[in-house]
């Protein structure tokens, strides 16, 4: 069943620059669509590092197991990526699938099944047939190419309705660095880790250990900052590759300055794949930033920034385009942090509702209204009790997210 | 906006006793809707004790403020509910309105403000103009009535399709006690103390702290393990009025044995309206018990139950009447509760999906499928480690919560 193309999608997408050291190839191994890509081969020099964060999960997928016994070693070579099946609650022929799919690639590329990383994502509890790869691995490895990042991006989707890419570069000492990245996701998207898949490649000389360090606070503040449905995912993978191509000397060390430089342009990319991935939640039409402000900590606000961004009736609200803003009360009330009610202030963009614990005298319905018809909006709560701040993103609650969901594996 | 009539609405409804001690009456005041009651006014005689259960919230509704006050005395002598607002995150003017509303009733009954208790459900942060109570009180006050519940049950209602209503009986002695009730409540339900209003009315004598005693377990099974969108409301309330005019000896000890046989009666009345408010559920057209077993201990078998009865992915996949039970796995693994994936059993009624974490080879998709199609189904999850179990109430989530909720205000 295909669902009409996110309102909030790109117009246009960036060209990404090739990655030195990264190839890739797509295929049509049949595994649940037809007439369309779901698997990506990617391979990588030798010297790759990678570094990584999966769901938190009590369910994994059996290839996110699959991976975080790997990201100890810290290298890689390649990276198989299947949609349509998750090999998720798959038993032992899950855990015999990823080594299967291993085998293969370890056979086309010549490498290592120690450096090979597998992630899979579509309906869970469905056996994963690795047989299907057995047809399509060597193919790829014969046509391997160093882009267009879009096939890569295409292959990788579900639900999404559009596919995901970002990049950015930094220069050291003129010399560019290139942090290129796809993404897939829509629904079970929640804010324990990406709730997704995304894959982000360097050319950067970076260890493997300093990379992870610079990696989890940038997540936590892109994939773990977004919310569809609160729904977290047995399959949340986000690995990130470093080749180490481009002609500058290594970053070894977290102190090196240009970590700073180098973890902002990769929390860019993080962060412009996870607004994508929010403006294509399932059914989505709006965007809504929510910055809660005056919390007793910053954990505290975002808990409170979590409990709006959740609620059912705050999204339906958005969906509806009604300034109802007792529902953001509501949702402060239930998050269970500390919060009071008489010192709360509650704005829609730059349009103030309520303050003191009520409605503010200058609140103005007709304005407030307008502004909700935007496709971007801005909640703004401040708990008046201290100074913690948070931002979580989400999206509103639609028809379509029913449409989606009430007839998935069909 | 009216909407459908829930199909698990009731076929009819039981006649309910008048309660010695309890009469009642019902006006228009006019505070949102137009054509039908909005306020209802019990009177009770003399000697009435009063316990309660109110909501969690951290914004609660000045009316809950009001009740939280009185509940420590334990005496009541008359309730006032109205629907249409919930005069909650209406701060001062709101603490004010309470103090008016309580002076009209107690000009009307000549009773003590001190024993007055107050509840007000509909949209938060609207100003409530207790003025609107003063034309009605004293009419109402001439024209109290031991029934027809059904009534009172009419007048409290938000967007409740249909009215709840409930009784038991137990006899102490050959002595009939009654116990009955009446709910409102059908969105922004949660299970963080009753997430509605309910208002039971008993003639048992009985003292107010042995019948807050019993009240607080019973809650926990009944509205407390309900949920139909994880949002709690700002207005919970659940008051239990005892007139003692049974002809029965007082129960003043929690080991008197019919404390005992009271606290189930009164558990069957609570649970029934509990599990009416679900089938109430906005836009719900399937009740879901969600049973856990096998979890560390009670209380994470319950917190996994929540996080499958709250999720919209699970919910969405019920009402597409899809037996997709990975999406349970989803839930269960974020929960962040002990769980070990490859332990997990579940079942969709009599139907096992899954056991030993993958596909249980017995699984039929075809005799599930038609299982599905039922109105009442039941999930049930073994977590395989220890004997902790828990069970939650919950509805599918269908394109009628979002017309509801897209649009509530206006």
């Amino acid at each position: 069943m295909a669902h009409p193309v996110s309102p909030l999608a790109p117009k246009d997408y960036p060209e990404l620059p090739e990655v030195a050291g990264v190839r890739f190839a797509t295929a049509e191994a049949g595994i649940k669509y037809k007439n369309r890509t779901d698997v990506l081969l990617v391979a990588m020099d030798p010297g790759t590092v990678v570094a990584g964060v999966l769901t938190r999960s009590k369910c994994p997928s059996a290839a996110v197991d699959w991976c975080r016994e790997r990201l100890a070693g810290g290298k890689a070579r390649a990276l198989l990526v299947n949609s349509g099946n998750a090999n998720a609650f798959t038993g032992k022929k899950g855990k015999e699938s990823t080594a299967e799919s291993a085998s293969y690639v370890a056979d086309a590329l010549g490498v290592d099944a120690g450096e090979i990383f597998l992630a899979s994502t579509g309906v869970i509890g469905e056996p994963l047939a690795a047989e299907k790869f057995a047809g399509v691995t060597k193919d790829m490895a014969g046509r391997l190419g160093s882009g267009p990042w879009m096939d890569a991006a295409k292959a990788i989707m579900t639900t999404d309705t559009f596919p995901k890419v970002a990049t950015a570069t930094v220069e050291f000492d003129g010399v560019p660095v290139t942090i290129s990245g796809i993404a897939k996701g829509s629904g079970m998207i929640a804010p324990d880790m990406a709730t997704m898949l995304s894959f982000i490649f360097t050319d950067a000389p970076i260890s493997a250990s300093v990379l992870q360090g610079l990696l989890q606070p940038e997540i936590d503040r892109s994939f773990n900052a977004i919310t569809v449905d609160s729904d977290t995912s047995t399959s949340d993978t986000c690995l990130v590759f470093a080749t180490g191509k481009a002609g500058v000397p290594a970053i070894v060390n977290g102190n090196d300055p240009r970590a700073t430089v180098f973890a902002e342009a990769l929390g860019d990319v993080l962060h412009e794949l996870a607004m994508w991935t929010i403006k294509d939640g399932e059914g989505a039409t709006k965007l809504v930033t929510v910055n809660v402000t005056g919390a007793t900590s910053d954990k505290s606000a975002f808990r409170i920034a979590q409990s709006i961004a959740n609620s059912p009736l705050v999204k339906t609200a958005i969906a509806g385009e009604d300034a109802n803003w007792g529902r953001i009360v509501m949702a402060v009330g239930k998050a269970g942090e500390p919060a009071d009610r008489d010192k709360l202030a509650i704005r829609f963009g730059e349009f103030t509702l309520a303050e003191q614990g009520e409605r503010a005298p200058s609140y103005d319905e007709a304005a407030t209204s307008a502004y909700m018809k935007q496709q971007e909006l801005e909640i703004g709560v401040d708990i008046g009790l201290g100074s913690g701040t948070a931002t979580v993103y989400t999206c509103d609650l639609t028809h379509g997210y029913i449409d989606i969901n009430g007839s998935y594996r069909s």
